[in-house]
């Protein structure tokens, strides 16, 4: 325990966050957020927006135990405590240099594992059968995940160090390996770099063959911020269905972290952006900046998956954390637009 | 009136373009450059490449009346006047700083809107049936476009200008706001920044299901240019088809702009590049430079798509503004291969 | 012959490769390397990883020969010798300067040419049917290939060089031009700048429609390095459906180089990549690099493409060669899987 106490405000503003404490005995708590959820709508965050904070590099090995187990309707789900696992799972934050421990218990009786992207594991943590690394029915073993700062390789080469917008799924489900992120089993990895600007929340993304973390509209996640905070995106690709990434109204810089690294950077500013099986990015961008608050719609913008229900609503509130009325009457066209009352509620495009 | 005079020239190379000035009376005209279409064949722009021109901050609020009509063949289309629709829509082109207010009028039967990726809007511009935002049958209705420039946001953290190759589009037709796409309610939209370097001309193509600028070959654009002329594309994509740009003998670096932003940017230089739905790009290449004058095939690089008449033909005419032989065959057997006799005429790879 | 001796080494590592001989009198030899089979599995590189190396320019002009022959099973191939036809052919690697010709020597009764990506060439050698740039069966033909640095077209703006991670392929056998590559028929190119980072090995990954060089699992390349050699990938997708390229334990910038070009650099990190048809990258790792020995997967990440079979093994050996017992167990696990016996060999993900 002595090298990892519970570090409540580490990345200075886990007073914003729910930390979910590790539930098994002398496992430490890893500072994490629960992924956009529709809950999020009935407790919105308060509209203070402070001075920027950045990452802090510690160098800190996290302990965490997660929890794999079935969910109704045939889904699974990963759950930092027993019976709390969602889809998707928690999303798992560090800064570079640190060190992640991962006891996976495996409450289902299916053979399932964890495997990240973006960060460095030894054979023994694949998570993938092929490397004979994944929980066997009832079994609970240990996945370790290191991360490094970028290092030089020769002159001006330097190889990229582990910061980036990840994420994390099952990889030994079912013959090929493949059935867990169908149902459910994964989630999203954020490695900061020292310095790197903090977001006041951040939202998690998944399109999952047709759907968005496993839903369709209009059930997919409503996620809700106040005009001026400082929004961060994860979008994470699955499935087997090529995708686009749309979000109204909001754009950013299509390079490690969504915003440029100085006036002439010549990086492509998107708001629309490929989101394919296994690919992620992330990006920040301040809620309703130049635009103004209400219910802007983010979607793929692939015709017939928008119509077959792949948007969700960005809802920006007022400063004072009210709804713009305009915001309310688009939520309820789309709930009743999605409910058999297409008319006017259109979502696509 | 005061505010927006008709500035010929404000670009610096108007003369070079067609002004089409707007129809409704009080509406001063917006700079803008007819899509490329087979019509600029018969009046190729002459050989004159003058010293290089770059783009200028004006901060100015254009005014530009539109008109969504219906076409021949169940199409549909934006124009600049009244019976003047294309498809795609007029090229909208202004600099980080402007406006753009459009009075868009439905001459058509169905619902519509128009919709623009990259730059600011309100709710109430936002085009879409969710926010109530679009023109019923035969009505008129005025959207606002922001841009602005760059900003700090914290020491290296810049958040990204409205500078891009963007686009517009419907958003409305139809039960899903998705319809007016396949039909072709679609335009270019280019944000420029100050000092920008200014093309001779550009071409629009946009990738729209099976189809370019929603045609097939041979009748899909041929575009136009002089041995070292300065020519901008701007590729869109649309529909539900996944695709790949490919233009033969001219690559440019895979950015904001096109071109590096000094003799060590890191960016990649591709010819061939992922174009698909809501998505967007741009570029520059002189016109045969290093390969000469000749006609060049553009195509979707997806294979069956190409052996499906997704390609066409890049036209570089000898300095003197004729077509060489060896182009003048090519175009002969392109449109011999596509009317029945196959042969020798293959489009596709 | 007085320009183009064998030059044993111009790169700096010729020693550590195939130096493919011209097989026509007359022609001095491509350094050009042996795209990547499993036969290299029987005979690994030494572990030795001197200092960088790193590329230089020498403006010379290759002459090489290439035979187009039919293979068992329908297939095609390039070779540099007749007889040596491989899938894909052979890797081509210049420097930004160098000029390439290639005399293409058509054994098969199939029209067919070669076109490449990235680099210059005028309509004669375009390798289209289009502009009757083919051989007839039986008929050999020259095609010239060119290359430039980049160069400055005005202030901070610079038109990209020939530099990259390019591939080459038929684009004229069948009505369309496009069967030669389903058949095998396509190969890498790269083109370096001097100053880049040499590889000690490099690996060419053709996703092609739903095969990995024309090959299923467990017949897909494996891919030999000793622990710490520089790796180099080259990866390119053709036919007709869209994959991402992930693999297992390493990341790269996706860049030009997949390097960072110094410690701000922006770029981001991936470990997983769009791969759609036409497109092509490249970048470097150290193999093991944080991570150590072991079977290391590389896949598409489209899940019922890699249940498919749209898998391969990167072996990492221990420094002094020899293979990790638990790498040999996953290598046979692999096998067997694919023979029949699934089970825990699960290759997706």
């Amino acid at each position: 325990m002595a090298d990892n106490p519970v570090r409540r405000g580490w990345l200075g503003h886990l007073t914003r966050r729910s930390v979910l404490a590790g539930a098994v005995a002398g496992a430490a708590a890893l500072p994490a957020v629960a992924a956009g959820s529709t809950a999020a709508l009935a407790t919105p965050s308060s509209a203070a927006v402070p001075g920027l904070r950045t990452a802090r590099a510690t160098g800190t090995t996290h302990r965490v135990t997660m929890y794999a187990e079935a969910l109704p309707g045939g889904l699974y789900g990963y759950g930092l405590a027993p019976g709390e696992a969602t889809i998707p799972g928690p999303l798992l934050e560090i800064v570079e240099g640190d060190t992640l421990e991962i006891t996976l218990v495996n409450t289902t009786n299916q053979r399932l594992s964890i495997h990240p992207h973006g960060v460095d594991y030894d054979v023994f943590s694949d998570g993938s059968a092929f490397n004979d690394s994944f929980n066997e029915p009832g079994e609970t073993r240990t996945y370790v995940w290191h991360t490094r700062e970028r290092t030089t390789s020769a002159g001006r080469a330097w190889l990229p160090g582990s910061a980036g917008y990840w994420h994390y799924h099952d990889h030994a489900y079912g013959d090929h390996g493949t059935q867990g992120l169908q149902k459910g089993l994964y989630g999203g990895l954020i490695v900061r770099r020292k310095g790197d600007v903090l977001p006041d929340k951040t939202f998690v993304v998944v399109f999952n063959d047709m759907t968005i973390n496993n839903k369709m509209a209009p059930e997919t996640p409503m996620f809700d911020a106040v005009l001026g905070e400082r929004v961060e995106w994860l979008c994470i690709g699955h499935g087997s269905v090529d995708h686009t990434f749309h979000l109204h109204a909001h754009r950013w810089a299509d390079n490690r972290t969504g915003y440029l690294d100085g006036p002439n950077d010549p990086t492509l500013a998107v708001d629309n952006k490929d989101l394919n099986p296994g690919s992620s990015f992330g990006f920040q961008v301040i809620a309703g900046e130049g635009v103004g608050p209400g219910a802007w719609m983010y979607h793929c913008h692939v015709q017939f998956h928008s119509d077959g229900g792949m948007s969700g609503v960005f809802l920006v509130r007022n400063e004072d954390g009210s709804i713009p009325d305009h915001a309310q009457e688009a939520i309820d066209r789309y709930h009743a637009g999605h409910g058999g009352h297409v008319g006017h509620s259109g979502h696509g495009g």
